[in-house]
């Protein structure tokens, strides 16, 4: 796959504001915040998209996930919280490393904007789509 | 703290359309889907927010969001997709119950919406704010 500028953040040839790093994963301050406290944790490995990763990296990014989280909340007060992770342009991914945004919402309404039209799932199409997904898994 | 509906779906008391169980985590159809496989990826711990959670439920719930992620994908044949997860009122949190949206974005344009109102960081904050962060990590 192509590179992406995470790529060379993470070989250091370009620099970032990091804020946690172990054998699998790393994190940094968005440099394009959408509230203060916006920060990104990434696996190291340079996959495009969460269904590429490797168990041991989806492992590591949910310990990392919740260890940045945590520390986010502290060092910024914030009480509230979204975490998003995009797969693919028509959802908003805009640079092709997984990565998952810990975007703070502040009382100033600063954070992730969110749209919910939700609709309603019937029994029969329920049933039938679980059992789809349940038989796709591994 | 309170119950919430997703400890009676997990003690099978209220019924689910379930895609996924492992010894830590549960996933199911959203019964409010936004688009056509709209899943939830939950932890069996009860607990309200992502940072209260403990490190082997977080490990437990990165991979389940791989296995479960690849299988809606299959099973609904959508090339994109969001991941969410709200922490408190503020940032749209509904159940009180740590969950992990999975939305399919399908080219009729159904999914989740998203607010990108993105501002910029400067040198300085970005350094300080890194730091404090980056201390907070226990």
């Amino acid at each position: 796959m192509p590179e992406t500028i995470f790529s060379k953040i993470l070989r250091g040839e370009i620099p970032c504001h990091k804020v946690y790093e172990d054998a699998h994963t790393f994190a940094f301050l968005d440099i394009f915040p959408l509230s203060h406290g916006h920060t990104l944790v990434i696996p190291k490995k340079p996959v495009a998209r969460l269904d590429e990763l490797d168990e041991t990296s989806a492992s590591a990014l949910g310990v990392a996930l919740l260890r940045v989280a945590k520390a986010v909340i502290r060092a910024t007060g914030a009480t509230a919280y979204n975490v998003l992770q995009n797969n693919g342009a028509e959802a908003h991914q805009a640079v092709f490393h997984v990565h998952f945004h810990i975007i703070p919402k502040h009382p100033d309404g600063s954070g992730l904007g969110i749209g919910w039209k939700a609709g309603k799932l019937e029994a029969d199409a329920g049933r039938e789509l679980a059992m789809r997904v349940a038989s796709s898994i591994a």
